[in-house]
């Protein structure tokens, strides 16, 4: 078999986060795969993470309950696709557990998009180099998610994860 | 990292095409994976498949030209998911190269559907146990794939492969 896929961002199509953090990729692999440490950061304050399903593994499922600070609720049922440990994680929203297609619609008038995270974990000495790329299925999608706030919430869940994981290393 | 996932059809959404055959796991997994032989047998007569792209790896193309007797063309770009040498290969059609979100729509109007397919050849002796599940995000999607002909279309290219496949063995 052929190495996995390099994924290399389509500008038009695709939103990337990137970051340099200091702790090693195995406590990054941690913050994203351990279920008590996700819900730490996952969603940006005021919102919190307050359920989780990790069952990790290629068609296993990533499920999540996120909830507002006026009670809002919003309940999410994703599949994990690539599982490299302190490497890479891949996981998408089109699918749910088993791979079953997820035929929930998306699109502006539902505000739902559906993409693909692919999630790397670079150890360079003592740092990690830390991506995450948005994959979505047209310009539409990307720039709807982009407008939604991906460069913020994720940036914010990002804070929250570099803050925890410093806390655990030290 | 857990085992890969174990699949169990669930009878209310999947559909199943089940078939002992008389050579080796191996030239089934050859008949799946290698575009030249897999043109000679996936598209039951008189249609063909007229080209084929296989990267065979999670993420990579999996994508087919079936040509008509009048003519008639269907292109259809899926993607591997899981790619086990001599036992499971995973594809879907929810997604394109690289984990893309397929936004193609799936409906009874426009006579698309989406679905998994998880093909599984097990060995036993000097049969292999072959089987195709077809995954669906729900009754209706696999009601229609149903009524589209899957047991006779699936089976159909089934006895193309097995007959392609004996004459190799032989």
């Amino acid at each position: 078999m052929k190495e996995h896929t390099a994924h290399e961002p389509n500008p038009k199509l695709d939103l990337v986060l990137e970051r340099k953090i200091d702790v090693p990729a195995s406590l990054v692999w941690r913050a994203w795969t351990e279920p008590e440490l996700l819900m730490q950061w996952f969603c940006p304050l005021p919102w919190r993470t307050t359920a989780c399903e990790i069952d990790l593994r290629p068609g296993g499922v990533f499920s999540s309950v996120m909830e507002g600070p006026e009670g809002e609720r919003h309940d999410s049922e994703g599949c994990f696709l690539d599982v490299i440990p302190n490497e890479k994680l891949v996981w998408t929203s089109c699918m749910l557990r088993g791979y079953r297609p997820n035929l929930a619609p998306s699109g502006a008038e539902c505000n739902e998009i559906h993409f693909t995270a692919i999630v790397t974990m670079e150890q360079v000495e003592d740092e990690t180099r830390y991506r995450v790329i948005a994959v979505h299925g047209d310009e539409s999608s990307k720039n709807r998610h982009a407008e939604m706030g991906f460069d913020q919430g994720w940036g914010a869940a990002y804070d929250q994860m570099a803050s925890m994981l410093r806390d655990m290393k030290s």
